[in-house]
């Protein structure tokens, strides 16, 4: 197998795209901007997916399915709203094709043209609140918890698979509710809910806090995110949760009858996760012979190889091979026999590093005179023999120590790349470096603008429970109450 | 709870129209032929996809995901694939809005107009042949065995909920193969499949076959079909398998070197069941109170009601009937504990029979001091007295016995309703009152086109095994070798 991954060290961006096509995640489609998730990547999505979804109908949510289409006219009800999407939208204006009448193939039928346009969503609030107005009517239809399950469409100018693409898979949560407080809380219920998910499963240490004004989502009063630093010293944010106020409920014109017999505006939350978590995934902990999974997100746990040269010895480590596996899946565990004649025991090797399978087995004749396993471990690399009678008990144990150990080696990654800056000079050379810096910041947009033109940085999040700390402004000099996060972010 | 469901012998389109409305299943949407799936629909379709894709996994296939959109001149490639499809399709012209310079809202910016205009994918087949043609070179690449779970739109002009809507849920199965045998093996072990789900999860008994020449797939060399009989005499075709030849192989160019080092193209299927199953579900087996859900699909299986005045009761049942659920539940069974002081027993009675859940168990204050349950089973609304020792035991029985009569039952309804004919007035007869016509048929489309026309009666399928029959058409007294399966259809 080829495995040939340029080094991240010799060009980060460049591994990245290698390893998206090497590891089998995605490819691009004739369609600009918007990828084929293969298979392997797309068991990556399936698995967060299934994990989430328990998450959020534990929390009380249920799923539901609305409308790919939005009409044009529901875009401009809430002002910031259309103004944030409107430049990147796919439009459809037509509903049939027809025989071009010269017999040049088919062309578009100007006869079946909509009286008015469509919208792909980019994201569903306005459907949606469009129909919350028929299923609320009084405090009895609150809170209304829904999740949906989709595809959206943004079309951006320059995308990279999974980090920024025309169309891309998420789940959004769009929530109603009584009072402002009670939608407060559903909120920040939420952004836990994905950093106990990033957090625990994705094993990426995220910061949470507030989006800045000008960072926040089209149409919310505050945004919250949790954000990562990936290897190249740049931030991602992987989600976001939105206090929406009563804006859409505003727009849409949704009132409730309160206890007290009172119409009133329904309180909004929506947050969102995407398959750019895959994006994050990657880039947080793989290196340069290929992706490193955490078990918990790992569509195979534990692969095993067998070593031998007759076809006797296959067949008798065969019998041994099924067995653990057996033993390992009645774990809970998904377990690989790979015994494909065609390949060399060296290129399977190969082939399971690049796609992360965080334990390889490997069983040959000597193995089965002394009743060992060769255990390799894919995120140290390390390999050690194991008695074979407690494999069933020591590989579960040890993919809980790698789950744990590529969380902690993302946290001391971030530790030594998180910097407490108060000069202008070092700022820059930290944003030219990578790295996540604490700083003063006078509170203007004005400044945050300028901050950015002249670094590429962005405030990340003004994070929770920071320390109030009397102090300068980096860029202005002018005084701050408290310091936050900067990074050049994807 | 108003449940005033119209009588299907009143007006079985509003029986159905009703029905989907107040058990909560979907609504129309402001999108015109796009419905909003509610809840309760949802959860029944996230059942339904757990069971088919597992299904799917254990035989072998994996899940990946292809774009949304597909480049017209894709559509063009294969001519009757084309010729099918083009007449209802969406089509994305633009890629971004603009304020009007003359202050009236929003307006499609015409500098934003794309080169190629994008179709929304009705079905897969173009873009993913598209993808294979990357993936496919030796014959080690094969088979190739795909399924995406997706949302689709096809323009239609008089939609229905959950049987024709513009934008509908599915799964779309895209195989590759190395020769015709094993291609067309493979349609037919989906088609199987789907008969066993349908016949074993949603107990809708069905009759297989093949689709004649003017009923297949665009593009398909062989349909795959299965056809169930609805209450109205009615068939509805809730899903198809396509043996497609080397159509798409040819028209995107997908060869592979056979082991002999031959080049050849690649032999394909496709297969696909979508959110209509759902319209099945209700037309098949549900009565003038409501939905029936045979258990192995519904959501809740078993609800509790509190039979009470004071409210001290309610804390002595409670205590009962959670321990009743805890036990259920222990047996993997869904239960609802509906203890809502803001309703009565009777109401809740009637919007548990609505919305189909399988059991009901009441338990009133006299239940207590005598160690019983009532339990009552939606398929046949009996009401029994059951010892509240064995319910854990007695329960999961009665949901196999609810189960299998949901099944007889419409089998029987289906027998009852099948009907070999051999005069073209007592043909025409059945047509007006619906049900299955065994027929003799010419096996021309011009003879079929004809029935079609003075009955509305197509042909549903022509039956695997059935016996050869020497007759005459039903129609042109033209000699036939075998009966057709003729409805009026869905």
């Amino acid at each position: 197998m080829a495995k040939e991954l340029t080094s991240r060290e010799e060009n980060y961006s460049k591994w990245y795209n290698d390893l998206v096509a090497k590891a089998d995640l995605a490819e691009n489609s004739a369609v600009r901007g918007c990828m084929v998730i293969k298979p392997y990547g797309y068991a990556i999505w399936e698995k967060m997916q299934s994990i989430l979804d328990k998450m959020f109908k534990d929390t009380g949510h249920v799923n539901a399915y609305f409308p790919l289409f939005i009409p044009k006219s529901f875009f401009s009800r809430e002002a910031k709203h259309v103004e944030g999407f409107a430049k990147e939208c796919a439009v459809v204006t037509h509903y049939r094709l027809k025989n071009d009448p010269d017999g040049k193939g088919i062309i578009v039928d100007e006869d079946a043209k909509l009286e008015e346009e469509l919208i792909v969503r980019p994201t569903s609030e306005t459907i949606i609140w469009d129909t919350y107005k028929r299923w609320i009517q009084s405090y009895r239809d609150l809170p209304l918890l829904i999740n949906q399950w989709a595809n959206v469409v943004r079309w951006e100018m320059r995308t990279r698979m999974f980090l920024r693409t025309a169309e891309f898979l998420w789940q959004e949560g769009h929530t109603a509710h009584a009072t402002r407080e009670e939608a407060q809380a559903e909120a920040l219920q939420m952004l836990d809910v994905y950093c106990d998910f990033v957090e625990n499963h994705l094993a990426i240490p995220v910061i949470k806090g507030d989006k800045t004004e000008s960072e926040r989502f089209a149409g919310a009063e505050n945004t919250y995110t949790f954000e990562a630093l990936m290897q190249d010293g740049k931030a991602l944010q992987t989600g976001t949760s939105h206090f929406l106020g009563q804006n859409f409920a505003k727009a849409f014109d949704v009132k409730f009858t309160s206890k007290e017999g009172k119409e009133e505006y329904v309180w909004a939350t929506s947050w969102g996760v995407t398959t750019r978590m895959i994006g994050a995934l990657i880039m947080a902990h793989s290196d340069d012979n290929g992706l490193v999974l955490p078990p918990k997100i790992a569509p195979i746990h534990v692969v095993i190889v067998p070593i031998y040269k007759q076809p006797e010895q296959l067949e008798q480590i065969s019998v041994k091979a099924l067995e653990i596996k057996k033993n390992l899946e009645n774990k809970g565990l998904t377990v690989k026999f790979d015994n494909r004649d065609t390949h060399k025991p060296g290129w399977k090797f190969a082939e399971h590093e690049l796609k992360g399978v965080p334990v390889r087995l490997a069983i040959g004749p000597r193995d089965l005179e002394n009743g060992t396993v060769e255990v390799a471990r894919r995120d140290t690399l390390e390999k050690q023999v194991m008695s074979m009678e407690n494999i069933g008990d020591l590989v579960p144990a040890l993919l809980d120590e790698i789950q744990e150990n590529i969380f902690s080696k993302a946290k001391k990654f971030r530790q030594e790349h998180t910097y407490t800056i108060d000069s202008w000079d070092d700022f820059k050379k930290i944003m030219k470096e990578g790295g996540f810096v604490m700083a003063h910041w006078d509170g203007t947009t004005e400044t945050e603008q300028k901050i950015k033109e002249e670094t590429k940085a962005t405030i990340r999040c003004i994070p929770f429970g920071s320390t109030k700390e009397k102090g300068k402004c980096i860029y202005s000099g002018k005084p701050s109450e408290q310091r936050v996060l900067f990074a050049v972010a994807y």
